[in-house]
C-alpha cells in the first residue's frame, strides 16, 4: 500500500481538526508533517475525486472535508488513494500452456479456487476497514494525544 | 501484492498433483502455465527458504512439497514470498514537522490511532489466509476442474 494511504488519513484528521469552514491548502497540510507538497496534493485531489473533500479556489482556497468523519471510513479514503482493484489479483495463469485445461475454460464462469480463497481473505480485510469511521479513529487520537487538536488549530491560525 | 503470490500457490498444487515423492524443476513449473522460469524459481526459492518445499539437487533435482497440504496455510505462501511486513507502513508522520508533538512523543509506546485501525483491518485479513489451508483450495479446485489432477500427472510424467 502506498504511503499515500497514511498522508491521507493524517490530512483528513487534520482538517477535521481544523474545522470545515476553513480551506487549506496542500503546501500547509504538506509543512505540517514536513511532507512533500506536491505529492501530498496528488492525494488531495484523489480524496476530492471520491467526493471526501471539496478543492475551493481562490485566494483563500484549498482542501476542506466534504463531510463529516463519521461519515467517511476507513474504506473510502483506501478505496480513493489506491483504486477499486483488489490487492491480489489474478492473472488466470491455470488458462496458460499446458495447463489450460478444457473443463477450467469450460466452466468460464467459476472462478480459481486461488482467486477465491485470497478474496475471502481481502473480504474480509475490506469488511473491516469499511466499519471503521475516521471519527472513531480521532477519537482514539484525542485520547492518545488531548493536546494534538488545539496544537493543529493554533498552528494553522498562526502561520 | 506481487503476482509471485499467485504462481507460487498454483505451483503447490501443482507439486501436491504430481506428488512428494518426485522433485519437479522450476523449469517444467513455469512451462506448465506458461510462466518465466527465472522469475518462478525465485519465488520457489522463497518457498524453500520458508520450509515449504525442499530443494532436492543433482540430475534428478528440483523442488517438491516439504508437508502435506493441510499443513500449509495461504498465510505461510504469502508471508514467504511477500514478506513479513504489514502491507499499511506508519512512516510516522505525526512526529515530523511542526505536528511533531511532545505528547505523541512522551508516550513512545503509544502506536498511531491511524497505524492501529489499519492494523486492525490486516489482522482480519491475516486471521483468514492463516485458517485456510491450501487442502482445502485444492479440495474446491477439484470439484470445479475434476481432470486437473490427472492432466497434470501425465503431463510432467510424459514430457
Amino acid at each position: 500500500m502506498s504511503e499515500g494511504v497514511e498522508w491521507a488519513l493524517h490530512s483528513c484528521l487534520n482538517l477535521a481538526w481544523i474545522g470545515p469552514e476553513r480551506a487549506v491548502t496542500a503546501a500547509r497540510l504538506a509543512a505540517y508533517h514536513d511532507l512533500p507538497a506536491a505529492y501530498l496534493n496528488k492525494q488531495l485531489q484523489a480524496l476530492a475525486r471520491a467526493g471526501i473533500v471539496s478543492s475551493v479556489s481562490g485566494p483563500k482556497g484549498g482542501f476542506r472535508l466534504s463531510r463529516p468523519l463519521d461519515q467517511i471510513t476507513l474504506m473510502d479514503v483506501v478505496a480513493a488513494i489506491e483504486g477499486p482493484e483488489e490487492a491480489f489479483r489474478c492473472a488466470e495463469i491455470r488458462q496458460q500452456g499446458p495447463g489450460a485445461s478444457p473443463d477450467d475454460a469450460g466452466a468460464g464462469a467459476t472462478e480459481c479456487a486461488i482467486a477465491w480463497a485470497m478474496g475471502r481473505a481481502e473480504l474480509a480485510w475490506r469488511r473491516e476497514l469499511a466499519g471503521r469511521t475516521l471519527d472513531a479513529v480521532r477519537e482514539r487520537a484525542e485520547s492518545q494525544a488531548p493536546g494534538a487538536p488545539d496544537r493543529i488549530r493554533s498552528w494553522f491560525a498562526n502561520t
